[in-house]
């Protein structure tokens, strides 16, 4: 089998808000020759992700952005053609990195192997591939369901947040999806077992959802953003889990959905990974305070731990002390010493 | 020893954004009888801290609001002066919410005994108290700094600031703190060791703290929200923890410091104690990818997850098909067949 020419989709140009196709432009062009170690491999089936509308800007996410005129990233399935690496033979099936294409050389790293046994080929891009790992890590590593908690996702009908809600449900966890339109919705109650659903196109949507979650949310899978996120803010349970994966209803700077630093917030603990957790000291004062208290005190008994005490005498002048403190005024712990120690 | 009256502020009315003086109000009453397992109290030592703002206002907080005519809440170290509890003698010292007051009558529940041989007994509201814990559960159980982190707090010669300063020092960790006024943070730097101090009130705060941080931040202690956030928020490394334990900038609701939804959002993740985790799949992979394989590919096996595709035919069909999924078109994980398989 002998291949000449390869096609594949390059970024013709950078998207002004919402893509279009004029972004995209096909080519044909001449494949090079398979280096040492390298490989030949057909693709089979691309796998199309939200995550690369943000490869399409110029602005920095998790990886660089495609350069202008060269090929869309992409995972695929595909099947090696010719093999210059001793790990792969000839009608072996891969999952490899290798853009908008139907053929591509690429060097022997960053593959896994496709095995036809374990399911069809085209589910190692979507339930059994990265989405599904998606979902899998967000809600059980990061969201931890427990029986009877509430676990909400949006985008519900797509790969990750269906596998969400059939996982929350294996946990013992109520599912509630939100999705785009009737079919969609009767989907997930009727195929996947979701005990809710809600369609995002409805005006009272957030009404539907607060409805839909009598007991709060205590998993929330965000993968949206946007009014999503501010229909789901104020259902969120204390110790709510809020795995971020990402938020499709910013990508294309849609600035009516979540104003500006909201949007940049959240952005910067997607793209980085960012744990931001609010906290009340006493959570943690059963287990952990004993040990607080003989550190704290040894260090300020060895004179590495200071501390600077600003006291003021009365009560009367508690209100006066407390003002000065919310402004700044203060220097130190504040403390009104009410009576004297006797 | 007989006292026939106390004297407690309450709260005369709720502030309109910063409170005043006029909000609170001072009162002599009668004793009330000191009942069977209660406890006399004379208040000797009352803390004062950021969160009592938020008890002012009508909205729900960690906890609820101060009703007005009611005294304002507080921990206080007090002298156990009538005790009817087997566990506390006269004359011993206790750690207790009595209020903002100069004597209280409660029952014997809430309390802990205060040794003076450990420190001060004063100490016992701040460094060794509520907010010297705070910084400790918050640094060392959230933020887990290590060797080589840089650690930034606000407010840092403040009760809480000080101690996370140090806490990260002593974890090997650059300490890096913003404080207000040329005094304390001389202070910062002179006597408790951090590597560098800012003014928050210089013109220039976001750059000096971007030169102070070289390497970026890897904890950032959140107790301030507002203007200090936004200066944090761009140099925040990937995998970079936020504790979040208060947000006295928006406390009386300056909309200068941050906008409506981010305020918003940051209020939900501190008194909810929210964790908002951005994550990428493959952070995880590893580790549990194998599991992760094994659990859904049985569970498509044992038709307890189910999945859908949502395939096109044509390389040339993509971005068709990825424009139609960011619009929400598709209906299942969109995939290109570009080639069938053999």
């Amino acid at each position: 089998m002998t291949v000449d020419t390869f096609k594949q989709i390059v970024l013709a140009s950078r998207p002004d808000g919402q893509p279009t196709v004029d972004n995209f432009r096909l080519e044909q062009a001449k494949l090079p020759d398979t280096p040492p170690n390298g490989l030949l491999l057909r693709v089979l089936y691309l796998s199309l992700d939200p995550y690369m509308r943000g490869r399409m800007d110029a602005r920095k996410s998790y990886a660089p952005a495609v350069e202008i005129d060269h090929k869309m990233v992409g995972e695929a399935v595909a099947e090696v053609i010719e093999s210059r690496h001793p790990d792969y033979r000839e009608g072996e099936l891969v999952l490899a990195p290798t853009g908008w294409c139907d053929h591509a050389v690429i060097d022997g790293t960053g593959l896994r192997k496709v095995d036809p046994a374990l399911s069809a080929p085209s589910a190692r891009l979507g339930v059994l591939g990265m989405p599904g790992f998606t979902a899998y890590a967000g809600l059980m590593l990061i969201g931890k369901p427990k029986p009877g908690d509430t676990v909400m996702v949006a985008a519900a009908s797509g790969p990750v947040g269906s596998l969400v809600g059939q996982l929350a449900r294996l946990a013992g966890a109520r599912a509630v999806g939100i999705a785009g339109g009737s079919e969609k919705c009767r989907y997930l109650l009727d195929e996947l077992g979701f005990d809710a659903a809600i369609d995002h196109r409805a005006p009272d949507m957030a009404e539907q959802l607060a409805a839909a979650c009598p007991d709060g949310i205590d998993v929330y899978f965000e993968n949206v953003g946007g009014k999503i996120w501010q229909a789901v803010l104020p259902l969120l349970n204390r110790f709510a889990r809020v795995p971020v994966c990402g938020l499709i209803a910013q990508y294309s700077g849609d600035r009516n959905n979540a104003d500006g630093q909201l949007a940049a917030t959240m952005r910067q603990i997607l793209t980085k990974s960012l744990l931001v957790r609010g906290f009340i000291n006493y959570e943690f004062a059963d287990e952990h305070y004993p040990e607080f208290l003989r550190i704290v005190a040894d260090g300020i008994g060895e004179g590495k731990i200071r501390h600077k005490e600003d006291i003021v005498d009365g009560l009367e002048k508690a209100p006066e002390a407390f003002l000065g403190m919310l402004e700044g005024r203060n220097f130190g712990k504040v403390i009104v010493r009410v009576a004297s120690e006797l």
